[in-house]
């Protein structure tokens, strides 16, 4: 990694794909840069000119409007100009193809594109199209970068450190880019990941990511300093991703009872929207160890820093 | 209500939920206001920089584009960022609840939440749940109070004043959260109020919130200072909320006719869109007693009083 | 046209509804202007305080990304405030009339409504109503002017002048806004116009409007300094406008093999998106005569133009 003469890293990527494309000095930089710009978000006055004159676009194939939310705060708080752009699935079809659409974008002279897409490694394909800053909104089951960082983040907030913890992430793992994300970052980082699922959930050589495998959960929560408990979906192309809600509860889901036997200030993690009564009980997303509206609080931070190092990559040119 | 040490009235409260929670002392305040903030949409630089760095979310269950685009106005008047948020009522059922919705919300940091939704009393559930600022946008049947005091304000730039002034409100009262505002709001305030619709249309118990009530269009005109026509709604759930467009004109319908019965100097009210040719006729839409643009126009300057308001709530914390 | 004391001409005109309506002068300033506004989107920031503090309404009865979002970005650069309302076709009948929404937006105090109108004449109707200045996105098959405007903004970038020069026009002429736009706008500025069509697509007395008129496309390619490749709508009102894609791209399809034959430095544009494979190859749209990204730039600065002089227009009143 590239540093100023002082040492400092510098950021030279143009775009935020995936944690899977970082180093480990690069997923600390983002995380160093959202600590300045948590603080802003506290002021009174919640912006700074930082991104003043630059435009972000956000390209949403899927509909979303917790994560558009948060990169649009993201990019207002930084005095960026934001356009909002949904794209039906259904209109792609007869539209131009992505990287057309990518080219166009990049015509208009907008800086950063944040694109969320359905189809794993759609951002890929557009960051080599264009020379505008790209950011992975989430694609398919692919990755969702910033999701794990703001996890990574709100961890290291509660808890002083990421290397060495025991995290488990816990639920459908084999559809979800939250994982895949979290898996990527929190290894790099040097902690300890167990996934914990029903058998038919769990991908196939997922242990190749460096993580331990369980279908037990009192065994994934024995030991955890964290949990990432995951929404469930239960219908997927219209086939059930498991047999019913109230059996999934029983035996996965996250419950008071439960947490008397892990360690005691576990940290309790849900990326949102909570399934309450399924992934968790109300008793646990509403209690003493949740940080999850912490997570959301963090989400701008990290967004607004992401933002950030893309749009000053040193060596980009726009 | 408290007051500054001069004796000006100080605003406390961090919501705007409805004309029934409100002094008149409250509403005169919102008022007064409201008319500093109406000099400033007739300034070639319509904008203030009274709410830079704070964040306002359009919150909308309901589409409404004429609601959502003059508090997007009012907000961007003040020099707030704007967060756009439709959510349709078909996606709230599989969706998050209200309160989970609000405390994502609270945790983004947003200072005020504008909500419109389809159930009575939902801003007064998101009000507790939340430190954010509410602002009702209308709620059910229940109260659309931006809307009832932007109509006082219009009543008072025409006719100097508010109290002691005979106003009747016509059309379907039983079914609208502008004549509840508006009934509280002039009664509060001291006017005489007269409401007026086929009798399917009169709610039981009216009475009881200290209005005249007639289904005779030219009693309830007769000694009227102003009227406020509601929409007609023909059609709800199904069923028809009364027979015929034709006859309700016949009926109800204000006209150049009947209003040569009344008051030289009548103010005439309407909420917008306008039926033409069913609450009323053109003639009298377009007529010189019509102030229905005015009322557009005050609007944004009521708002942008409400907004300021709530935001700069004496003893607020967010 | 009025002029300074210094000769240089003023803009006068509260709207921009189509070429048709503008004298050559008029264009010539547009031209003028948006070659300083090019300089803009050039910078790191992209913004001027040009227009701040007014207020641009994009008013949509036809959704289309590309121009809302050029017209928004072009609004915003100017430090305009933007409201985007998208009206849906089906409910437009149940609504208000196009002017009581355009009276609504004035009493709002609205500086600039941006119309896209699938009926021709829209702009020009809702421009007599209201007091604030009407820029026409497209209305119906009648006009196009900022896709013309920017069209020969990129021609006059790309061979310094457009007097004299042969453009031709290929394409659905009888259903193309653009095309009538490019047509008033060319014959204006002193340029040779030749529209070339399937004899279907080509309207009743179009020479008329002092064009050529061919469906020969070598004969349209043979003397052309530029082209103007239209978009193919191969289903309207459920009728095919042409029986087959391929048989279009094999009679009228521009190919490198048909460009070969051509001036060297003839220049390729589309108004977007491309059909890749219909009117043109890739090869021909990817390739070194096509400025069909760089209409995309220039449309920005166009619009900006736009919206700078009729928000400025002398003797005009809000």
């Amino acid at each position: 990694m590239k540093t100023e003469k002082d040492g400092r890293p510098v950021w030279t990527k143009k775009d935020l794909l995936g944690l899977e494309y970082l180093s480990r000095e690069e997923i600390a930089l983002i995380l160093y840069t959202a600590e300045s710009f948590k603080e802003v978000t506290t002021r009174q006055i919640k912006k700074v000119p930082a991104l003043r004159g630059k435009t972000v676009i956000n390209l949403f194939y899927e509909p979303s409007t917790r994560t558009r939310t948060s990169f649009e705060l993201a990019a207002k708080r930084l005095s960026a100009d934001v356009i909002n752009v949904a794209i039906e699935a259904s209109s792609v079809r007869k539209g131009e193809t992505l990287i057309d659409t990518g080219r166009n974008i990049e015509a208009l002279k907008i800086d950063i594109i944040v694109v969320r897409h359905n189809t794993s490694g759609a951002p890929n394909i557009l960051s080599r199209a264009v020379k505008s800053s790209v950011v992975n909104a989430g694609d398919g089951w692919h990755e969702h970068p910033t999701q794990a960082l703001l996890d990574m983040f709100t961890l290291k907030s509660k808890l002083g450190r990421i290397e060495g913890l025991n995290v488990s992430i816990i639920g459908d793992i084999a559809h979800s880019r939250v994982a895949r994300s979290n898996i990527w970052g929190l290894t790099k980082m040097g902690a300890n990941v167990t996934v914990c699922a029903p058998k038919m959930l769990i991908p196939d050589k997922i242990e190749d990511m460096g993580v331990k495998v369980t279908t037990d959960i009192d065994e994934a929560l024995e030991k955890a300093d964290a949990i990432n408990v995951l929404r469930m979906q239960f219908e997927r192309d219209g086939a059930l991703a498991f047999p019913s809600k109230l059996e999934y509860f029983k035996q996965y889901g996250v419950t008071a009872e439960r947490l008397k036997k892990c360690k005691k200030d576990i940290v309790v993690m849900h990326p949102g929207p909570i399934n309450r009564g399924v992934e968790m009980s109300s008793e646990v997303a509403d209690g003493a160890n949740s940080v999850i509206l912490e997570q959301v609080t963090n989400g701008i931070a990290v967004r607004m820093a992401a933002l950030y190092l893309v749009s000053n990559a040193r060596g980009k040119e726009i």
